[in-house]
């Protein structure tokens, strides 16, 4: 393969890539790259948009570099002493083991295992004296800290920022000291902290590590990012049905970028699904093919199978979900019942006739039938809904 | 003695004490208090300026309380590793106890040795780990810490300030928790970082130090703090004769000044001084008096004595420094000849009379014959002239 080819599969789906240029000259050196992502330790429950990053360590892997699964332990045991943060609790060692063993049960879903390193910075970062932090420390100005988006607002807008949260950067820059790292990888939202290593990589005398941001995924509503707070998210440990159906229940729009972002087929393969698509092939056919290497990574190609048998029993053959239309409505509610939101949707012409229909089961949720007719449906939760044999709607539900 | 009455003697010359009431409540309790005064061991060639603070300590000391000495040798040992300060250059820990000695022979000057407690805030501060570090600074935001008078010009106007130097007001403050202190001393300068002192102590579930700061002394001009960069300091282990000297040639109000921050004697000796002035009595004895204090103090009776009669004998009976009058020149010259000088001066008519009465030896800078028509005397440095026998004058000579 030719360098321009491994870079475009590297490239895939990337946010920014600081610098393209030295990431080329470090790739036509022919030498292995040592590639780091950093994962905090607090947060072990991983959904899709968690596995963008561990998608493009994979892209790496195949590529044949090393990929360092850095487990940033020093922090959390630390955690947030001032309270201030309730949610940032300083985790026991054995509770971050365990966290990082669910972790490695997740990624090795993906990853090589064989071929992962595992770090956790306290090996280096446990044995520094308050000295050595002050020394680091003085590595960096306070006005280059505050240039970090989320502390800048924090900071103008009178919101308390405690002093050692400033140190938290240093600390991750420094760990790509220790490692040695080539390549670091982060979300687009851990640009500063990532470009930290970099700064502090040079002030130790190494080439300073090419930075790769990858974008947040979007959630099934294909509007905000993917969180379990939004409700719109597939869990990595989800139920094979479930996962197949939400997969199923997105817009064709972002089927493709899931495809970019999570599909480890090779871009050569993507363009022949996309040349399909534009030759007039039906993208549910696509989706139904995509949906079933998910379910197969974190399940099984029998559960794939089943699973997707199952859910074309369950939708009559005219109806499969990529016909389905999509309609917003707006209300201030937090819930509303299925019959009157049936109704705000025009998908019956009346709540008498959403009653009698669910009474007849007429009326699904994500092909789920539903046989209570005071069943709440909460605001910003999005679903597929069937209505009688001939109506599949997606409702996007949003507060007025 | 009453509360009163030594709350008064401690209250002597301070600029402001934070909270007074407090120290009136520990005072009536009846307690031995631990009272702090922090030093800097990497500048041990102390100046009367430096001394006020231990002035301050004494009269602690004598009140019966507990002074530490605390030498703060743990930040010392770090420096300024990132080469911005080129005068905060780390120090071994050998120069650091070299220093401290420095220290120790001259506090003991004014100090009773015997009672007074050395400290090195490495003694806590040296084992703590950055983990620590980390935790101890999570206590404090960083808002906080900007509202430090200089950091927060020095961010506002764009010049650069290391992380580190956030922390070090921190690792002052926690030596008060470690130190227990009950009052700590400083500067006027040090104001924000003994009130950090007061935060620290309340978290860590102590009764908050009262703070109590001290002016910076004037140097001999009566204008700028006494600074060895102005040239206008009287250092500690300078000879009695120029000790003397010096003293004698500050005018009236300075002379009121040091009394108040610089003699040991008690507040109701100073009134009967005071009275002596008011009544007409010339002020150049009470001079006399104080200059003997101050030079037997840091050499000897005998030696203020032989000094105080050789500076007689010096000037003329009618001529003593108390009758001198003050001139102010100003010149963008850095240094002007002594000819020149005393011509601007007004002091002679002609720079060919001063020429004249040099070579008949009747010019004297603070009582030295000057011999050299051509001598150079640089800006900003105070001195006395003697011109012929009539004429004594403290030239200020400024940049224009």
């Amino acid at each position: 393969m030719s360098i321009d080819t491994v870079l475009a599969e590297l490239k895939r789906g990337t946010n920014e890539i600081l610098i393209e240029e030295e990431l080329h000259d470090r790739l036509k050196k022919g030498k292995k790259l040592r590639i780091k992502a950093g994962f905090d330790p607090t947060a072990p429950d991983l959904h899709l948009g968690h596995t963008v990053l561990i998608h493009k360590m994979k892209h790496f892997q195949d590529a044949g570099h090393d990929v360092i699964f850095l487990i940033g332990d020093f922090t959390a045991t630390i955690g947030d002493p001032s309270g201030r943060n309730v949610t940032r609790k300083p985790l026991s060692s054995a509770e971050i083991l365990d966290n990082a063993k669910t972790y490695e049960a997740q990624i090795y879903k993906i990853l090589d295992k064989e071929r992962t390193i595992v770090e956790f910075n306290s090996r280096w970062m446990g044995k520094k004296t308050a000295a050595d932090l002050i020394a680091l420390a003085s590595q960096i100005t306070v006005a280059r800290i505050l240039e970090r988006e989320d502390f800048s607002q924090r900071y103008q807008n009178g919101h308390a920022i405690a002093l050692h949260e400033l140190l938290y950067p240093v600390v991750q820059g420094y760990d790509s000291v220790e490692l040695q790292a080539d390549v670091e990888l982060g979300g687009s939202d851990q640009k500063f902290n990532l470009l930290m290593g970099r700064e502090l990589q040079r002030l130790y005398g190494q080439a300073p590590q090419v930075v790769m941001t990858m974008p947040l995924l979007e959630g099934l509503d294909g509007v905000r990012k993917m969180s379990k707070s939004y409700d719109n998210y597939i869990a990595i440990d989800e139920a094979a049905e479930s996962m197949f159906g939400k997969l199923m229940s997105i817009s064709d729009d972002l089927m493709w970028r899931y495809i970019e972002l999570l599909s480890l087929k090779s871009l050569t393969e993507i363009q022949q699904w996309q040349k399909f698509a534009k030759e007039g092939g039906n993208p549910r056919d696509v989706k139904v093919d995509f949906a079933k290497e998910i379910v197969t990574r974190f399940h099984s190609a029998a559960e794939a199978k089943k699973v997707h048998e199952a859910f074309v029993a369950r939708f009559s053959e005219h109806q499969l979900p990529s016909d389905i239309e999509d309609i917003e409505i707006s209300s201030t509610n937090d819930t509303m019942m299925i019959c009157t939101l049936l109704k705000e949707a025009n998908l019956v012409p009346s709540t008498s006739e959403a009653l009698r229909l669910i009474h007849q089961g007429g009326v699904r949720i994500d092909g789920e039938r539903i046989e209570d007719a005071k069943h709440l449906v909460p605001r910003d939760v999005f679903h597929v809904y069937q209505v009688g044999k001939r109506r599949v709607a997606r409702i996007r539900w949003r507060h007025a």
